[in-house]
């Protein structure tokens, strides 16, 4: 069998070991021919592909991004990528495809699939852990444990300096990173998507503890937001490349403790360090066993299903699980980040 | 509510993390006094105990080991040590006990909660993850991050001398460290205790990969052993207080491999350094969400019962559930190592 | 004797390991009693004093920051200031001052002991490492050690993304960090305050590896300044609390360089984190050497002089080595910087 | 210009900073090819040989170990060897060879050079840190700072467990590493071969200690020696290979601790993972400034010197100046180090 592989949407660390699973489980085990695509779907529009062989894949399991390069690009938005899509499968003449990306990676497969009749696994990846049906997605340890690293860094200049230490993270959508390092990393107050906060309480909770203790970390995401009918609403923009940029929710947030609290308050915004370099062991076993997952169901004749982690067990679910859907930070751990 | 806690078995990092969130929520959330024993069930019978506060637990988030340190002892293996340990319990006016270890320790805790009716509730912590009944146990993640970092610097240097590099890492029961840092360090050939390995498969393997590679990479549990009825049977011993020591097994399949390929063939034992240092995000995270279940679940009134991770839910699990048993690494996982 | 200790400026790792070493130091070979003042000449001038013991420093070798506190405050400046140093040198019976700092601490610890009569020896310290007269200030290799290894990580994004990845780092007068971990990381092209820039040179050198990579990293430092009589000139603001924002160096370059070359360009500012956290061995040792360095100069009746590296010695060195000057970063480095 | 490079003796990180150096800066500026030899001499003896591009060299700065290999041969004493040598430097049209290596790969470029008339630049690398002429050899920050990591973890255990640990580090002849990471991770007794140690001053030390401290470190280097005369000698040895062994003096030291005090005592011995994985930034920086001193003194026609770290600076010196000597560890760190 011939099966292509692609990686779409944001890099991070964790999509290599997962290639070279598919790759080494693929030719020695089942005797498949792999092609990796070029900067995810763009590449299969393209034809843009190469043969992977072992020792391609060599030496990559600690290298972060992804060696096949990746972009935000999905060929049913294309003018003629659907058409294009069909062209390469039938030249580079592909049994199976194997799509390792986030949501629009994901749903992209489908449609292909459906066009096409080629049978698609997806391998969910991303930073932001918002994939619904899996314990984890590839990359949301790593970008967790240096989150987490910066966080303890802040920790000395904070208590050195008499000051409130904010930190914005990753997480447009949902806040698991923040929820996560934050609590990992021991902020005081920590910011989700998920639960709109009210400014007044934050400083009021940083004036209470400041009677006792001299400093205060808080942990933002990205895409925390005021709750309504607060006094206060911020402004949170994000620029149109998504770069960490006065205004941001983090930027809005220093401003305001520092104005209503008196204390001198200063912002981190940690950005692309996040999703990048070395992964974790965890990162890395999760990649290699999505990949060999992937690599089994396909030469097993399935096709529209993704890898998911549950408990100990890596299984299949239908891409119609997650398709839409975000996977938001659970009740308890909120509740538990919040109790501390 | 006055509430003891108490940290047995073998230190790992991630206590501190438990200790920490049962003394913030124990006291903020529930008004409990905390009160920590030294040195484990040691402590109870001595009544070595002292009042912890949130100052106590501030920053230890981030340290290794525990904070209260911990002893391998029994109370119902030390002669009158139940009629001590229920004298401190009285003395100290407990109203329940939370009891971090492993199997030994949380036996004890069964066993002394009979005895004496005091409510108990256990966190199961250990590098080895052989605990059953819990996706993961305290410890172990942080464990594996440091294996693996072990196995990416020997990559170096296998590569750079031709040489087949084993590394001997913890697990004398069950072979989770050696299995996954193994596969997420890369290695070439792991031995675990839950497959009796054939030296002469080894042996042949690593010939036919330095056909076209000049270096292999080796992971051997501890309690790693040679099949019956295989040829060579080695003569692995540890020594008395399970120190690295010339006929360890990892020591004979070094002998083994350089005998029989030729290659050049070096050990090293990673040991101790596997348990302690700065915990995992991954570890705290564990620690502060089963600390925060424990405090929460024998103030309502449980017993007999321990925290456990089932996906991404923390839940309560009776003693029976791991008492006496052993979590296997899954066949799934073995083979997977094996087959890349 | 009784000597006092204090932290003065911007904190850093390492400075704990200075503190440690006094103390023992001073304690167990000389004798003396240590006398710490808590952040930096506020606390001379508020008399804000206590003994510190061998027991006091236990464990702060690894930690973060300074746990004397610490901040910027220059007695001469404040109203009264000498003579409430005056005062507390008096009440506190003080035989000696070691004051770790930077240029300012240092400056003051001159005017101190010229006015009281103090003795007085500085440690130097600066992740900025512009002192001259040594070849390191403390918190320097470990603010390289964070730089370097953010540049490795978003070497994983730039490669998988084809980007230009731009990196704002410490260094408002001198290029240090931005040479250093530039060069350590890999970065193609390194802006420094020593060697004004011409935008436009910049974008050709980028357009032209362009031709044969698809990615380029920028490390910039915060300092760094365009070329006068080059066209651009860009708006370089740092903010009144020397915060990362909008118009920084770094932004106005991202900016730029992405208009000119049409390639996207994202920035990263590093801010903070480069000076916080676990001191790299290196610093570790410095300290070290420094502190013990300083109790053996001011007990054997120095003044007026700081510790420094040269090549593998401790030596001394008069205040006036170092005072109102700035280390550049040598040609040789900038010119090594740009060549590669 | 052709010039050869070739990496001797151990492996240890930075040695890719080196060659990436030499291969960037003499293609670029000096328009130089660069040939690179597989396994130290015997690639020269061989013939082994291979062109290296910029290509070739990229993403190697964070790699560990050396990208041409390496072997303990000497030409001047394999039969024929200088003969092979002299066909390979006429073969390949060589007008100049660059050696990373130490004592024993600097000697042979000597003889080389004087057998063959080739010029010849040395770039000593060492994680020992024992080349006598520089402030710093390759490999040794990094070494350092993998040693310190581990020490601190071995704090964890040994505070949680009442316990004396003891570490073997490398350093056969001179004890840089221990002395360094010793005082960098706080231990309390550090063993170096500069300084013969009498096993009861130690055991009366610990167990002074032990009256107010619950725990030791202990860090020696494997070439530490006991004292003439002292009454305990132990019975040090190492394998052919070199390998960590029951009788290695980490292993008597670690018997005769527990024997002589009672207290529970426990040895880890570092081994091979002390010279891999990512280098330093300070590594990474020192083998890249090395190797454009090589290639730029290779270029302007100088033979028989060496680079060397000289304060800030980068120098030359004769072969003369290193050769059949050791770099001790100066009197004022072993006192240091044994006074805190």
């Amino acid at each position: 069998m011939r099966i292509g592989i692609l990686t779409g949407g944001g890099d991070c660390p964790g999509l290599n070991a997962a290639i070279r699973a598919v790759v080494k489980r693929g030719t020695s085990e089942h005797g498949c021919s792999i092609v990796g695509f070029r900067n995810g779907w763009q590449g299969v529009i393209d034809g843009d592909a190469r043969p992977l062989t072992r020792d391609d894949v060599s030496g990559i399991l600690v290298v972060g991004g992804t060696m096949l390069g990746t972009a935000r690009c999905h060929p049913h938005k294309v003018e003629g990528g659907m058409e294009a899509v069909q062209e390469t499968v039938v030249n580079e003449k592909l049994d199976g495809l194997i799509c390792i990306g986030g949501d629009g990676t994901l749903k992209a497969a489908g449609k292909v699939s459906e066009a096409t009749g080629i049978p698609v696994i997806g391998i969910p990846k991303t930073i932001d852990n918002d994939v619904v049906g899996t314990d984890a997605a590839i990359g949301f340890d790593t970008a967790v444990s240096i989150a987490t690293e910066a966080i303890d860094r802040l920790h000395s200049t904070a208590e050195s300096h008499n000051r409130v230490m904010v930190v914005e993270l990753m997480g447009r959508h949902s806040g698991w990173i923040a929820v996560t390092a934050g609590m990992a990393g021991g902020a005081d107050i920590i910011l989700a998507p998920e639960e709109p906060f009210d400014i007044e309480v934050i400083v009021k909770k940083i004036k209470h503890r400041h009677r006792y203790k001299n400093f205060s970390i808080v942990a933002v995401a990205e895409g925390a937001v005021p709750a309504e009918g607060s006094n206060w609403t911020g402004s949170p923009t994000i620029d149109e490349r998504g770069n960490p940029i006065a205004g941001s929710i983090g930027h809005e947030v220093t401003k305001a403790i520092e104005l209503m609290t008196g204390f001198p308050t200063r912002l981190t915004v940690l950005g692309y360090v996040q999703r990048g370099g070395i992964p974790t062991a965890s990162d890395r076993l999760l990649g290699t066993r999505f990949g060999i997952a992937a690599i089994d169901a396909i030469v097993a004749g399935e096709s529209g299903k993704y890898t998911a982690l549950q408990g100990e067990d890596i299984v299949l679910k239908d891409f119609s699980v997650m398709m839409g859907k975000t996977k938001w930070v659970p009740k308890e751990l909120l509740e538990a980040a919040w109790g501390l």
